[in-house]
């Protein structure tokens, strides 16, 4: 089968054997999302090794331990945690230490015709979502995860740093709890899907006159100045949720940190299923997020044009 | 009247006229506690000038907007806010970004024969509760406030990081709260405060055999060294409080924050009545924290005392 595949700091399309694992689930790839995350192991910055790509939507084609899966459209959690540890049996694979995840860790993923998982991490996609929106449950659920992680009030203000495919995804989740978003970002255009949706929005070099104001803020800019960004703009015993992770070390001053009692919140992955019910039941809507789609063969392009600043979701299909 | 100043770079015991402002109470100090913020303020790391000290008992001897409290023993809260702002009107005058704080920002201090506060900053010190006792309030204070800012359950590990006088504190407060607190220090005769209260120690080279089994961290120890041990020993989605500040910009792995889903927690002062409620069912004892007592007139030597390593608690003595 063809996949995207990262070996020996090169990215190229290969032909490989399917996945064979009888112990986990197989899965037809039907449509793939690329991710930052994507474009950062093929940087070199992840040590990831095989197929890329953690966002699928695809039909299962066997699944020995869950055969009334078979058949069935479905996305995935992307963690597959060991299942003998405490982790593991407090059910939060997701920490796992031994766990793989798809395409990021120790485990082959997405931009392929076929992937593996356990069937227990198949989730079913409902019939009136359709493929090129259920692609986006898994940086959907991450960002709707912040509402599990933190309590959020219709009154409060939450100020959401990045404008970027996550950071859009944040700001809707989040405006679908409080009133008083606002979106800070680089690019207009971008924006631009925020303010169609009815959120505010500031450039980041106008940032200074939202002041200390923000109850909450989400940094998802994946930048080392979005966390700066963030102390300047919450109040006193406001909370920053850490939604995107950059590479190596960082400088900050931990005495705003106490000084203000700051609580910051680390937040990577989210839960499937509220994912799929938002889209199910079109409290957000994606569609516009989708810049371009492209056939996995040309793959090696695609990650190309994610790569470049300002682009949007690029879709793969097998 | 003498008091213990800082200015021009420079500590020295001065005589100046009481404090006059009669919009404020007048306290008579009996006993006041050398904390390590003030050694910072003499190293010119607050720039902060004026009469140094923050942790006091004393008698009211003027207060016209609450004479019922003249006469009485108490201790005060050290930060004073405007009255007007939106913390303030939200009775959370700590964080009023115009507040004074006694001895530390804009506010004369406590090692002095006199000093003002606002009464309604005065809590009265039950009679069972000796001056020696009452004077730890505020950083006792500082160390119960982690239980208001956290839930914590009797089986939860929580590891201290920092065997100080604030250290200490925060271990005697956490032992309250769970049966499994590990403190980790430096110092074996400062660990056996702890160890003499059935807490458990860890000398700080040996902080590895305790992997990462913490669900919660206080870094206590002031040290940037402090934080990196945290993140060490805390497990995945389990927080980290920050406790103490050290200066200037430290470096920290933002990733793992956001990969391991750690909350961190910042943590400056807590309430004064919850403190002195643990004195006075003796709930808590601070008496073998006290290193030594000496009169105010000796207030220089007693800061370079308070200054080296492995000092307890200096108290002075009007």
């Amino acid at each position: 089968m063809k996949a995207l595949r990262f070996t020996e700091d090169k990215l190229s399309l290969a032909d490989i054997p399917r996945p064979s694992n009888s112990n986990e689930a197989l899965v037809r790839v039907t449509k793939s999302g690329i991710c930052n995350t994507d474009v950062e192991i093929v940087r070199g910055y992840a040590g990831f090794e095989g197929t890329i790509g953690h966002e699928f939507v695809g039909v299962v084609e066997r699944a020995d331990d869950r055969p009334e899966m078979v058949g069935k459209r479905v996305v995935g959690e992307i963690n597959a945690g060991c299942g003998v540890c405490e982790r593991c049996l407090g059910l939060d694979p997701r920490h796992c230490p031994a766990r793989t995840v798809l395409g990021i860790v120790g485990r082959d993923g997405a931009h392929a015709e076929y992937l593996q998982l356990p069937s227990v991490n198949l989730v079913e996609i409902p019939g009136n979502v359709p493929d090129e929106q259920a692609v986006f449950v898994e940086p959907l659920a991450a960002a709707y995860g912040i509402t599990e992680q933190i309590e959020l009030h219709r009154d409060m203000r939450v100020a959401v740093i990045g404008d970027g495919k996550l950071g859009l995804l944040c700001a809707f989740a989040m405006a679908l709890k409080t009133d008083r978003v606002v979106l800070i970002g680089k690019h207009i255009e971008k924006l631009a899907l925020a303010k169609n949706r009815g959120i505010e929005t500031v450039l980041a070099p106008e940032v200074g006159i939202l002041g200390r104001t923000a109850d909450v803020v989400v940094e998802a800019s994946g930048s080392e100045s979005g966390f700066a960004t963030a102390v300047d703009l919450v109040k006193p015993r406001g909370k920053i949720v850490l939604k995107s992770t950059f590479h190596g070390s960082s400088v900050w001053q931990a005495s705003r940190v106490v000084v203000d009692e700051i609580t910051i919140v680390g937040s990577r992955c989210g839960r499937f299923a509220p994912a799929v019910d938002l889209l199910a039941r079109n409290a957000i809507n994606v569609t516009d997020m989708i810049h371009d789609e492209l056939p996995l063969s040309k793959g090696v392009e695609a990650m190309k044009a994610a790569s470049r600043k300002g682009s949007l979701k690029i879709l793969l299909s097998p």
